[in-house]
C-alpha cells in the first residue's frame, strides 16, 4: 500500500467535525501537504476558533472562505487557491461540507428539500466545475500514470444514509431530504468519474462511518465512530485508491458500499 | 395475473407524451377509471389541445390545473380532487410530470440543477404529501388485505438514467442534473414505500423505457419504444405488483433495475 502524498488539499467545511479532523491528520502525515486550503464559510465565526488557532500555529494551513452554496463564493475560492498555488495544481479536493435536517417524510419542505440539495449536492458539483483546472494541472504534473489520489482525486463525503439498497439508519432518522441530497451526491460522483476519467482524476464517494460530530450526535445515542478513527480510516482508503475504485461507494474501512 | 381495476387516478404532466399516452389507456380499460384526473401546468394553451379534445369527448377525465414545482398549486389540485371524489378516495397517483435538460457535466448550472430537482424530485415529495390523506382514505376503503395499485398506491415515473449502476445511455446525454433528480427520486420512493406501507400504499418507482416523446427524442435517434408500447407495459406491470414489490425499481417490461 503506497503512503497518501499530496502537496496541496482542500476540504470543504473544515473548521468542525470530520473536516476539521482532517486538516488536524494531514497536519500529522509523515510528509505533510505544502497547502492545506481549508475552506470555512464564516472564518470570523466563533465556530471557526479552533481552525483558526491551529491556522495560527501552522503556515501551511490557509482558511479560504467558502459557502458552498454559492457559485460567486466558489469561484472566489477557486480564483484564491490558484494564487497561492502558483503554477502547481490541486492534488485532492475533498468535498466534505454539508447539511442534515431532522425531518420526517411528513415534515419536509420545498425549502428543506431545496436547501439540503444546494449544498450537499449542487455545491460539490460547483465546486468540481470550479476546480478542475487545477484538479487537471495536479494530474498532467503528476509522473505517475494511472488514477490516484496522490495524483488529483475528487471525494465526495457521502453517507451509507443515501445509500437506497439499505437505508441505513431509517427508524433513527427519516431524514428524506438528506438521503435524496446524499444519493443524487452519488449518482454525481458516478457521472463524474466518467467524464474525469481522461483528465487523470479519481473520482469516488466516501461513507466516513457514523461519527462523533454535531451531526453524528442525536439525542440519547453515542455514534460509534470517533472523528480520529473516522478520519484516519478515510486517509488509510485514499491511499490504497486507484483506477478499479474510481466512481465506488466505500466507506471508511474500504467497504463497498451498494447503492 | 389480477387485472388493474381503479375508481380514480391522477397523472401528472397528462397533456402529452406518456402521460398523455396513460389517460388514453385507461380510457380503454375494460372497465375504465370512474374519474381520470389530468394534471396539466397550462390547460388552456397550444400544448393541452389534445388533452382537452380528449375530455369533451370522456366526461370521466377531469382536467386539474396542477404545476408540480409549486406547493400552492399542489394544495389547490388535491383539494378540487378531493372535491370530485365527495367522500370516497384516491387509489393511484402517478408522478410523471417531469423536465429534461440536455447539459454536460461542464455546462450544469445552480439554475438548472435546482430547477430539474424541484420538478422531478420535490414535486413527487409534495404531490404524495397532499394526496396522502386521499390515498389513505382508498386503503381504508378497500375490502383487500395487502398492497396493490387496485387499492392505494403512489408511481413514481423515475428512469433508467437515473440508475448508479448502469448510466443508461451515458455516451448520448450526460444529463447529470436530471440523473441527479431521478437517482434521488428512487430514494425518495424506497423511503415512501417504508413510511406509507402502514397506511396500506404501495410505492414503486418505474422506468417507461426509452420512449418516442418530446423528452425521449433527440436528434438523429429514434427511441425503441412507442407511448402505446410503454403504456400498455407499464399497466400491465402496474396490475402485477404486490407487498412484495413495493420500494422496488422495475421498468416497463417488470423488470428489476439495479439502483
Ligand atoms: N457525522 C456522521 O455520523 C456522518 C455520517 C455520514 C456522513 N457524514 C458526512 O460527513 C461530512 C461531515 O459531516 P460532520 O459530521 O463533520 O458534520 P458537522 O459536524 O455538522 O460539520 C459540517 C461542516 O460543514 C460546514 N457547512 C455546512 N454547510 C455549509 C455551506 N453551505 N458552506 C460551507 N460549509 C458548510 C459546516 O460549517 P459551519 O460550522 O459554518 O456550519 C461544518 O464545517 C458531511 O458530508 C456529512 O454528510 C457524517
Ligand atoms: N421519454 C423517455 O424516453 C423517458 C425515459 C425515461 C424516463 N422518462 C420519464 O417519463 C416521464 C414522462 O416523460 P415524457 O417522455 O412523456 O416527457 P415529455 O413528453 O417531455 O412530457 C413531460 C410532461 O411533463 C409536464 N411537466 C413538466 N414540468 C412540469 C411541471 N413543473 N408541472 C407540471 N407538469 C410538468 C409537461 O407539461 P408541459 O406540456 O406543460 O411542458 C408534459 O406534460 C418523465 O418522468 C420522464 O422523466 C421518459
Amino acid at each position: 500500500m503506497a503512503e497518501l502524498s499530496v502537496r496541496s488539499v482542500l476540504v470543504t467545511g473544515a473548521n468542525r467535525g470530520i473536516g476539521l479532523g482532517l486538516v488536524q491528520h494531514f497536519l500529522r502525515m509523515p510528509k505533510p501537504p505544502q497547502w492545506i486550503f481549508a475552506g470555512c464559510r464564516d472564518p470570523k465565526g466563533q465556530k471557526a476558533q479552533e481552525l483558526q488557532n491551529l491556522a495560527y500555529k501552522h503556515p501551511n494551513i490557509i482558511i479560504i472562505p467558502l459557502e458552498v452554496a454559492n457559485p460567486a463564493s466558489i469561484k472566489a475560492a477557486a480564483a484564491k487557491v490558484g494564487e497561492h498555488l502558483g503554477g502547481s495544481g490541486l492534488n485532492l479536493l475533498i468535498n466534505n461540507a454539508a447539511i442534515l435536517k431532522v425531518t420526517t417524510l411528513e415534515t419536509e419542505t420545498l425549502e428543506d428539500m431545496s436547501e439540503v440539495y444546494t449544498t450537499n449536492t449542487i455545491g460539490p458539483l460547483l465546486m468540481a466545475q470550479a476546480f478542475l483546472p487545477l484538479l487537471k494541472k495536479a494530474a498532467q504534473g503528476s509522473p505517475s500514470s494511472g488514477l490516484s489520489c496522490s495524483k488529483a482525486a475528487i471525494v465526495n463525503i457521502s453517507s451509507s444514509g443515501g445509500s437506497i439498497t439499505s437505508l441505513y439508519t431509517w427508524e433513527i432518522c427519516q431524514a428524506t431530504s438528506y438521503r435524496c441530497s446524499k444519493a443524487a451526491l452519488n449518482m454525481l460522483s458516478k457521472c463524474q468519474s466518467l467524464a474525469y476519467k481522461e483528465h487523470g482524476i479519481l473520482c469516488v464517494a466516501l461513507h466516513p462511518g457514523w461519527v462523533q460530530t454535531d451531526m453524528g450526535n442525536s439525542p440519547g445515542q453515542v455514534p460509534p465512530v470517533t472523528v480520529d478513527e473516522s478520519v484516519q480510516g478515510i486517509l488509510k482508503v485514499l491511499s490504497t485508491l486507484s483506477e478499479k475504485e474510481t466512481g465506488a461507494f466505500l466507506d471508511w474501512e474500504g467497504k463497498v458500499i451498494p447503492w
